[in-house]
C-alpha cells in the first residue's frame, strides 16, 4: 500500500476545505474524498502547499490526515516539509503509523548548489528513517531550487527511500527524458508524477511520466489522460486535453490558481465554500465570469463540466 | 506615425534571423518583414530580449533597425534598454532620427521598491527627452521587478512621454482592469499591448487591452484575435484561440520559447535557419517532433498551419 | 511593560540553547537569561530566526516563552511570524496572556509591491487585534522584501499597533534618517532598534536609532554603545566599537553567524553546548581557531573577552 | 606578462573617472594609474562592475583600455563579460592584442545548476580560444550564481585557460580552504585573488589566497596585508587591518560602495570628481560626514589617511 518506484496513475492534490470563518469544513472534506474516489484517482496527496498546510495548526493537520485515512482505502501521501528535521520526523512517523502511504518533502528555498541539495535530502531521509517512502517535490518556480537530472541521479544512488518525484519543473519535458534515459542506462527507477496543474501532461506522459500529482479541478481529465495515453490512443488524449487546456491554463496562474480550483469545486457541488484561510485570495467578479465562461465552453465537449448555474 | 496612447493592434516582436555561423541573415530579415506586413500586423518591435538584442554589437543593432525601416512603412518600436542613460539616449536618438516610432525600456533587475521604479523611469525619460515616445516593458518573470497599478498611475502622472505599456505580468488580467478603472476615474490613458506569447490574449482583450506586442509564431492569430474581439465575435475569437493554445503554451516555455518560434518560422519558410547566437538553445529531436505534432493538429483547424514536411 | 514607540536600549535576540541531541537545554536557557540581565540589556527577543524558532514544535515554543517570562522581569518580545493569520493570532494571544511585552512579525517572502506589504501588515495587525503591540521586522537580505520609508509612513499611519521597527536593511543608514525626518515633519514616532549583528550600530545610533535588537555574542558592547552615544561620548563609543568590529563582522556572515555566536557563548560559559537543531551548521576547526584568535585580540582591549581556554 | 595560476599580489579594481557631465575624465584616469603604481599594486583590473563598464559605449571601453596600457607596464586584466560569446570574443581579442594580461568573465544571472555553470564557462573559454587567460568572477551576492568548490574542480579540469579566481563569495573562507585542499590532493592550481572590498582579507590570505582583486580606496592597505601576511607578521597585519576595517565595512555597502570609494579618492586628490555616470549614486551630506569622520580616525593610525580638508 506504500508508494514505491512503480507507483502510477493520478494522485490528486487535495485542497483543504474551509468554512467562510476559517474553520476546517469536515463535511466538505469527506465529500471531497468520496468525489476523488469516484473520479478514479489512484491516490491522494494532502497537506501540500495547495492544501494550505502552512496555515494549519499541528493538531489540525493530524485531524485532516485522520479523516482522510478513515474515509478512503486509497494510498495517501502526506506533505511533511518543515524547517527542522525533528518536526519533520515526528509528523512523518505519526502519519505513517496512521496508515499513510508515504511522505512528500520540498526543499528549503535556501539551497543553492547541487551539493547542498544532495546533502539536504540525504540528511532528511536519514532523519525520517529507512521505512518512510519519500516523494521529492521538485518545484523551482515556487521554491527557487533547481534540481538537475545529475542531482536526481546522485540522490537516487545514495538515498534508497526516495522513490517518487513530484515533477513540476518548467520547462520540464527534457528533464523527464533525461531521467528515463539515465534509468535505461542502469539507474534505479523513480516514479515520476507531474504537477504544474497538468499544463504539459499531454507530452509529459509521452515522455515517460507515470502519471500526475496535481490538483486540477477536473481530476477525471487527469485520469482519462493516463488511461488514453497508456493505451496508445494519442489523438483522443490530445483532443480531450485540448478541450480542457483553456481552463487548465487559467487555473495554473500562480497565486490565483487555488481560488479558481476551489471556486470550480464549489460550483461542482463538492465544496460548500471556496474560502481560503487568511491571508488568502478570492476571485473578483471578472474572474468568476471568466471561469464560468470557460466552464460553459468546456461543457460542450465534456459533459462533466455541466454544472448548475452559480 | 509615432506610437501614442491610442495605438492599437498587433506589434510583432521580431526575432533576429541568424545564419548557422552566427552572422545576421539579412535576406531572412527582409523576408520576415514582408511576412509580418502580409500578416496584417500594425507595427513591429525590434531589438527586444526575444530579438537577442543583448548579443548584438552596437553597429549590428543599428544596421538591423535601418534594414527594417527601409523595408516597411509600418511603425517600428525599438528596444533601447541599457545600463547607462547615456548609451540609452544615444541609441534612442539614432533610431528616432532613422524613423522609429518609439522606444521600449525595460527596468534593471536591481529595482525593488515602488519609489525606485518611479525614479528610474522618471530619470530615463528625462535622459531621452520629451520627444521620444516610450513603451514601458512590464515583465516581472524575467526582470524580477513588480510594477503595481499604483506605480503605473504615478509614472503616467509624472512622465508624459510614457505612452504605452508592454504588459507581461503573470497573472495579469486584474492589472489591466485596475489600470482601465483608474483611467475611467480620470487618469491619462495608456496604450496597453500584451505579451507573454499571447497565453491570455483572449481575456486580455476583453479586459480592455488594445492589442498584442508579442512574437507568437503565428502573428496572424494575434491579428485575428484583435479583429474578432473588437467586433464582438466572442465565440469565434475563443474558438480560434483555443485551436492555437496548445502551441502557444508550448512556445511560451521560458528559455525554450525562442527556439520553438524560430523553428516554426523556419518550417513556414520565413527564416532560412532557426539558429540563435551563442549562447543559445536549439530544440531536441523530441521537441521538434512535439512541435511538428502540434502543427499537424493545428492545421486541421487553421489552414495557415499547413506547412511543408520538415 | 509593553513595548511602545518610546522603547529604547538593547533587546537581545536570544538563541535557543540545545543539547547535542537536539533537545532544548533549559538549564542553559535560564543561565542565558540571567546573563542578559547582568549585561544590562533592556529586554529580550525570543523565537526569532536566530532563535531557530521554525525548528521548534508549537509546545516547545510556548515552553521557552514561559521559562523566559518566569525567569526575568525584563520586557520580552516574541516572534510570531506564521504563514496563517489564525496561527499567528493564537500564538500571539497565548504569549501576551503569559506576559510578553509585544510580538515581532516578519513579512512573507512572496510580498513584492508596496501595496502588498501595506496590505499584509494591515491584515496581520487586524488579525492580532488592537491590544498586541507589534515590532515590524525589516530584513531584506533574508526575506527578499524591500520596505521603503514611504511604505513605513503609510503603515504607521494606518496601523496604530505597529510601534517598533527592527531595522536590518543593508545599507540602512539613510533609511533611519529618512524615517526620523518624516517624524520631524509630523509622522507618528516609531521605536527603531537595529539588527544586522550590530555591524553599523556606531552610526545607526547617531542617525537616530533608539538602540539595538540583535544577538551579538557580547551584548555588553551593545549596551555600552547606547549609553556612550546617548551621553555624547562619541570617540569613546567608536573606540570600543572598533575593538569589537573584527568579531562583529565575523559573526555577521550569513549562514555562519549563529554557529559563531553559540560557540562564543559556550566559550564564555553561558551555554553548555553550541549545538544547533538539524539542519544546522557547526564551525570548522579553521573557523574555531579564527574566532579564538579574534577573542584573544579583543581581550587586550575589553577584559570581558577574557575567556577560559577552549 | 599574462596572468597565470601563480599570479600573486594585488590587482586593483580601477573605477572609471568621469567629469560631472558624464564624460570620461582621462586626466584623472592617468593620475589614477600612476597612483596605483606608486601604491605598489601588482596589476590592475579595468571594465569591471565597479568600473561602471556596462554604462560605457564600446569605443569608450577600448579607449580606456588603451589609455591604461599606454600609461603602465603593470599587467592589466580586462572585464569582457557580455551576453553573447561573439561580442565577448571580439572585445577579448582586441584588448589582448593591445597588451592586456588576461580577461575576466562573470556568469550570467540565469545560471542555476552546477551543470549550467560548467557548460557556460566551457563554451565561453572555447569562444575566447586557448590563448586568452581567464579570471572567473565568483560573486554570488551580485550575480545570484553559486559556484561550489566541486564546480570549480570540474571547470579547472576541463578548461585549461581559466587560471584565476576572483573570489567574492560571502561567507567565503571555507571555500578557499576547500579549493586549496583539493589542490593538495592533485587538482591543478588556481590563482585566488579576493574581492568583497577586502572585508575578510585578513583571514583570506591566511587560508591560502594569493592576494586581493578589489577596489578599496586605500590599495596601499591591500598591498601591506599581502606583504605582512606572507612574511609571517600576523599581529602587525591584523593591527593594520583592524584600523582600516571601519572604513572597509562602510565602503563595502552594496549600491553605496562605489560612491564612497570615489569620494575618498577625490579627497585624496586622485580623482577630480566623484561623479558616476547616470543612473548613479552620490553620497548624502550625512554619508560624507561619516566618511570624513572615519578618515579622521584612521589618520591617527595610518598617516596615509591624512587628507586635506574637504
Amino acid at each position: 500500500m506504500a508508494i514505491d518506484a512503480d507507483s502510477r496513475g493520478v494522485f490528486a492534490i487535495a485542497p483543504t476545505p474551509f468554512h467562510p470563518d476559517g474553520a476546517v469544513d469536515s463535511a466538505s472534506l469527506r465529500r471531497l474524498i468520496d468525489f476523488y474516489a469516484s473520479a478514479g484517482v489512484t491516490g491522494l496527496t494532502v497537506l501540500g502547499q495547495m492544501g494550505e498546510a502552512p496555515k494549519l495548526a499541528a493538531e489540525e493537520s493530524l485531524a485532516i490526515v485522520r479523516t482522510v485515512l478513515e474515509r478512503t482505502a486509497l494510498p495517501v501521501v502526506v506533505g511533511v516539509t518543515a524547517p527542522g528535521f525533528g518536526t519533520m520526523r515526528t509528523l512523518a512517523h505519526e502519519v505513517m503509523t496512521m496508515g499513510a502511504a508515504g511522505v512528500m518533502v520540498a526543499p528549503p528555498n535556501t539551497l543553492r548548489t547541487d551539493d547542498q541539495i544532495i546533502a539536504y535530502y540525504t540528511q532528511a531521509a536519514e532523519a525520517l528513517g529507512p521505512d518512510v517512502p519519500i516523494c521529492l517535490q521538485d518545484y523551482p518556480l515556487s521554491f527557487s531550487v533547481q534540481i538537475s537530472p545529475r542531482v536526481i541521479s546522485q540522490i537516487v544512488e545514495t538515498v534508497p527511500s526516495i522513490v517518487m518525484l513530484k515533477h513540476e519543473d518548467w520547462p520540464g519535458l527534457e528533464k523527464i527524458t533525461a531521467i528515463r534515459e539515465r534509468e535505461a542506462a542502469g539507474q534505479r527507477r523513480l516514479s515520476i508524477l507531474c504537477g504544474n496543474g497538468g499544463l504539459f501532461l499531454d507530452f509529459e506522459l509521452e515522455r515517460g511520466a507515470d502519471g500526475a500529482m496535481t490538483g486540477y479541478c477536473f481530476p477525471e481529465l487527469l485520469v482519462d489522460m493516463v488511461r488514453l495515453t497508456s493505451s496508445g490512443r494519442r489523438d483522443e488524449a490530445h483532443d480531450l486535453f485540448d478541450a480542457h487546456l483553456p481552463l487548465i491554463r487559467y487555473e495554473q496562474q500562480p497565486g490565483t490558481g487555488l481560488a479558481v480550483r476551489k471556486y470550480v469545486m464549489q460550483r461542482r457541488g463538492i465544496l460548500d465554500s471556496a474560502a481560503q484561510r487568511r491571508p488568502g485570495r478570492e476571485l473578483s467578479k471578472w474572474e468568476r465570469d471568466e471561469v464560468d465562461f470557460l466552464l460553459g465552453r468546456l461543457a460542450r465537449r465534456d459533459t462533466r463540466a455541466r454544472v448548475p448555474n452559480p
